[in-house]
């Protein structure tokens, strides 16, 4: 629960554990029903929604600063993280701009120096698997939830422009990193694996050209399982083939030079 | 010139003027003579070999940061910058590290506090076209002059580590951002493109192979041009055709899905 005490402990850690000026915003993926989702904070008292973001203490890395803000602010552990972009704006999180949204959370912020300062702040990105986490809110949000990446509503300060960043470098990291390992279940059916694609780059894809190609980057292991239980003829299911993947991500999945 | 009283005023200035905690390194890729090239500083009165790095402004994008940086302490302007990686090791530039390099140079590290701070260093990567600049030293720097990528000797701090991952980067984007566009002059023949290719991927390619594979891109505008002057057969001249480049670059070389 955020009380006035809770509220002042808070305060006095941050202004003696965090380093000044930095701080770290989460853009979390996760898919679900051929859907792209994204997990958002409201903010205490308010509408407003926001990245799950935090500070980095003055012995800590970037990276365990991230996983320690998800695990604190979203109850999330063991996921993908990956750092991809530093936004500096100066006028990203004006100090009126905070004022403002800390008024909202019913925070006297002539006491709250600490948000007045400028912070620079470093994007990572998440991929985690929907039905494997429980999202819990921290004593700052009222709910941490799953939204879709379309008719969200708008974000608090610039992280409607981490979330597009976050998206677009997600693109063109698709045949370098391993999305779909990371965003869908263990077992999924090929038209499961296109709608992530889709879903991803926001268009249709071709079916049969996208089965030949991901076929033929080699990373695919058929189950010799069906999905039951849907309407349709049972699809078969697959499985990554997690050493072949990895290794077909050196060079890239389109190939190498 | 590095006297007593010129590092006094830098040192107040930095103190008043820069974000703490914050710094960035550049590393400069240049090409020619069919080598990859990087641009050092060889730290005053040492043997030590830097990237280019500095400080952020309080009312300073990252991006205008790199740039002032690259023109105070190399000389460069208008050159192609792209943000990398963040590093954030609290080790990275530990203060023992820190003051053994300032005595090196010949300044009291008692009296240097900025430098004795933890800094987490944004990376940059620049790009730029070896025949058409002049660098020149600052008033830290005895030389600032290009080592090959290989045989450079070992730099101060994490600037290796820095280094080393900015090429990684710059290879996996090489379909991704107009590298060759950047790197090379404006007239080029196939044989010092492909050469471009094989210096940052550090591997031979096929000639056949390569060539088919650029043709096929629709990026190359032949000039009707030959190369005159060298032993062999006058090759023909290229030269990028910038409005295909950019949009093929869009969906990546590869092709998009």
């Amino acid at each position: 629960m955020l009380t006035e005490d809770s509220y002042t402990e808070w305060l006095r850690r941050a202004e003696t554990d965090f380093l000044p000026h930095i701080s770290l915003d989460c853009v979390v993926f996760g898919f679900h029903a051929g859907q792209l989702k994204i997990l958002l904070l409201k903010i205490r008292n308010t509408e407003q929604l926001a990245l799950p973001g935090g500070f980095v203490l003055k012995e800590e890395t970037l990276e365990a600063a991230a996983i320690r803000t998800l695990r604190e602010r979203t109850g999330l552990e063991n996921v993908f993280l990956q750092q991809f972009h530093v936004f500096s704006d100066p006028l990203r999180s004006d100090p009126a701009n905070r004022a403002r949204h800390l008024e909202g959370i019913g925070i006297d912020s002539a006491r709250a120096a600490w948000f007045a300062q400028r912070f620079i702040s470093v994007g990572f990105y998440a991929l985690v698997e929907f039905s494997e986490v429980d999202p819990h809110p921290d004593m700052f949000s009222a709910t941490c939830s799953w939204f879709n990446l379309e008719g969200r509503g708008t974000l608090i300060l610039d992280h409607d422009l981490i979330l597009e960043t976050a998206l677009t470098v997600l693109r063109s990291q698709l045949n370098n990193q391993p999305v779909g390992y990371n965003l869908l279940p263990r077992k999924f059916t090929l038209p499961e694996l296109q709608k992530l694609y889709e879903a991803i780059l926001g268009k249709p894809l071709d079916r049969r050209n996208f089965q030949r190609r991901m076929f033929a980057y080699g990373i695919l292991r058929c189950l010799d399982e069906k999905r039951t239980g849907g309407a349709h003829k049972a699809p078969l299911l697959y499985s990554f083939d997690l050493r072949k993947y990895q290794k077909a991500l050196k060079t890239g999945l389109h190939g190498g030079w």
